[in-house]
């Protein structure tokens, strides 16, 4: 898409700190890292996000975030968070689909979101079979 | 693996509130759930996460994260994140690879990690480069 800044970095129209490409995707470094070697993985077809994705771009996004979490891995990098964040209300700005893979350290003090309990396993069931029935 | 929590789930020696299982994965609701609907998807056979998960695994894992996704968007969830955990350092508490779909709401205030900068474009190249020469 013409206006999409990640479609712009993949054609090389806009600068980017690229790690790796293949065929069907395209990681480069996030200029706004979480911690120093933070990538992003994407499609090189304009997709919106995993909504939108047919099944093999999921997977070859999928096999080349495991490709950079391996490298990082190498790099001396023991652990590994792979996000999507899918729709504004998750935190989707560019709205062109990509996965980040953030290298984490023993000491970056990032702490995860709430836990929340459910009432009972009733409530639980009930929550489990509307997502059955949105499966069938 | 006999003393692995997900496991025994996969075999029904544990319960767990099921919405879906094919031939290689299987997904269940995270009993302290970020929000309601939060979902895990998991390989039915046991690797500890993306470092030793053959490619085909991973392939399997996120093809079902997708179906979970558009299953909860049916339910009426707009944004979904999708979210792996990869050994201690990045939150892993349970070494069966699992992947995270987390439904999320509009005022549900979870917040994101804070963002550095890279020093200058070198700093950003080194480390770039680092990743490549891992990738080569």
């Amino acid at each position: 898409m013409s206006d999409c800044l990640f479609c712009k970095i993949i054609t090389g129209a806009m600068p980017a700190e690229k790690v790796y490409e293949n065929d069907h995707t395209f990681a480069f470094l996030d200029i706004s890292p979480n911690n120093f070697g933070h990538t992003l993985v994407l499609p090189k077809k304009h997709y919106e996000n995993i909504f939108d994705m047919p099944t093999s771009a999921v997977h070859e996004v999928y096999e080349t975030a495991q490709k950079i979490a391996r490298a990082l891995q190498a790099t001396g990098v023991e652990g590994i968070n792979i996000i999507s964040n899918n729709n504004a209300t998750a935190g989707q700005v560019i709205f062109h689909a990509h996965v980040h893979v953030i290298p984490r350290e023993a000491d970056d003090g990032f702490t995860y979101w709430p836990q929340k309990k459910y009432n009972d396993y009733k409530q639980m069931r009930e929550i489990g079979e509307k997502i059955r029935r949105a499966l069938a």
